[in-house]
């Protein structure tokens, strides 16, 4: 095996994720058999082989990315963000996640590492966002910041499912809009316009 | 073949599907094979499928009786109602909607019978009850009632999906309280009290 630099060491491993993505997204997780994994990644099973140490490995740092690069964009740019990004993802990657709903609900110790995908300090910025907005009265506080997140949390399943399943989903101004007026706090106003900006009360 | 009376036919038929979806619940889709189907049912293949042309028959017709069933709910008791009866189903049943999810996308034809499994006299009633709350100021009216009737899909597929998954989803009756102050019309309350009864402004 030739020595390799840590450059081109990141450069493989995006290379492989970059295949395995649409590998999944093309074929679904069952169907991205290992010679489908070699052709979209133009690389062999050893080299694929050699970073990850599975297909599972492969799924869940792709899943570990995707739930990092959300979560940041929520606690630097909020809610409406995040829809944006989400109604704009690939509905075909999305499907993969539901084909691994179930696997993820019959396997415990999977379930844990699932649940810990996210790095502590970038949950921690999600909930210092949600704590902030809530003293400054843009969020309500009659709920906690869990609760809060929390049904955050199934509206955007709600869409990731939608999307994967192939039905149109709601338009995501409408969605915003909703969700922000179920959550707003005491100093609020009562409609947001139509570009987003909102009058405070 | 012995002849068989109408009411020992639909007995017949209820005890396929109820075996169906134990047998689902408890394999998921893929793995309720002939021969569990047989097992759970405690019929034989010939029995099942004299009444069922395949087992994706037998899944739509458990899926269109569970969104009859909700949307009748829906239409007599409101979302609450709705909202209740989800976070009490069995968790492995709605996992296998996660299963079927990605199917749904990639075969267009079924998706097409999907959509159409629920009564249009009952999708008649879902909107007529939400255009009766409308014009009655319960539910707010500057959104269309097919905005509203997605956004509560997306809230109760998202429900589906996190206990799918097996995770653990936020408390019924706050997912209620947000949602109904999301789309509470003009003539609304600013808070409801903890019993969800709740004083008319």
């Amino acid at each position: 095996v030739p020595k390799i630099s840590d450059t081109d060491k990141q450069e493989r491993i995006e290379r492989i994720l970059d295949g395995a993505r649409r590998c999944f997204a093309r074929y679904g997780y069952e169907g991205a058999t290992v010679a489908r994994l070699e052709e979209e990644t133009g690389l062999s099973r050893g080299a694929i082989f050699n970073w990850f140490s599975s297909k599972e490995e492969l799924f869940v740092e792709l899943a570990r990315r995707d739930n990092e690069r959300l979560l940041a964009l929520f606690a630097e740019q909020g809610f409406r963000a995040l829809v944006r990004t989400l109604v704009e993802e690939d509905p075909d990657w999305l499907a993969v996640y539901l084909e691994f709903g179930r696997r993820l609900r019959s396997d415990e110790a999977f379930r844990t590492r699932w649940k810990e995908r996210a790095a502590p300090d970038l949950r921690d910025r999600v909930r210092t966002r949600i704590e902030g907005e809530q003293a400054a009265g843009a969020i309500r506080d009659d709920l906690t910041e869990q609760e809060i997140g929390r049904f955050l949390g199934v509206v955007l399943d709600g869409l990731v499912v939608q999307r994967g399943m192939g039905f149109e989903p709601p338009d995501a101004e409408v969605v915003v809009r909703l969700v922000e007026d179920a959550i707003r706090g005491q100093g609020r106003a009562r409609r947001g316009t139509r570009d987003g900006t909102r009058a405070r009360a």
